[in-house]
């Protein structure tokens, strides 16, 4: 349980999820877009985002329940939507003893900022 | 009118939209989530990131919706969800003659792209 720290942000066994090009390179495929919406969809609500990005930024990119509490929201609301951001594949979460940890999904991450790099940037 | 494709996709003039830190840099404030989760929002939906994405991957990075209407929905659909997009600050429009035309707004990516780079790649 001590040892959490020893894991790395970005696993070098995680391979970025080829989901879409960037979105200027061609029009998406239908299927394409349902998966990519999906991703957007889960940081489409001002609270998720903020949830996301508390532990995103937390200490080794992960965080439990306990430390992102302060959003303005109880506690239910804070688990239900941590709930719809692990089901899009944004957090993963790993229950330690009392608590459940939640970490970045950094593929997924990967996959979405890939969609918004321009694919010229002239 | 003809002169069109003269306009550079990305316009020098345009300064990126400080909106927000990365995601993982430090938790977000309730105004830069409002602000941030709105474009993800406009992003979250299958058909607005296939039209997005058609007019971001036409010649130019702009396109009329004589262009980008093969999206298997109706063109009342096809307006309402360029409409949405351009409420997000995502696209801006340009009536030229019979047609509209659809650019998309550099900056605004540039802004959703910063979001979702990671402060520290290790």
């Amino acid at each position: 349980m001590s040892n959490a720290k020893v894991l790395p942000l970005l696993a070098p066994e995680v391979a970025a999820e080829p989901c879409c090009p960037p979105l200027d390179e061609r029009p998406l495929s239908a299927e394409e877009a349902e998966r990519a919406a999906k991703m957007f969809k889960a940081l489409g609500d001002p609270v998720r985002l903020r949830l996301f990005s508390a532990v995103a930024s937390h200490e080794g990119g992960e965080a439990c329940v306990c430390d992102i509490s302060d959003v303005g929201v109880s506690q239910p609301t804070v688990s239900h939507h941590l709930k719809k951001l692990k089901e899009a594949g944004l957090l993963s979460s790993e229950r330690r003893g009392t608590w459940v940890y939640y970490r970045v999904e950094p593929a997924v991450i990967a996959a979405m900022g890939q969609l918004l790099t321009r694919a010229a940037a002239a």
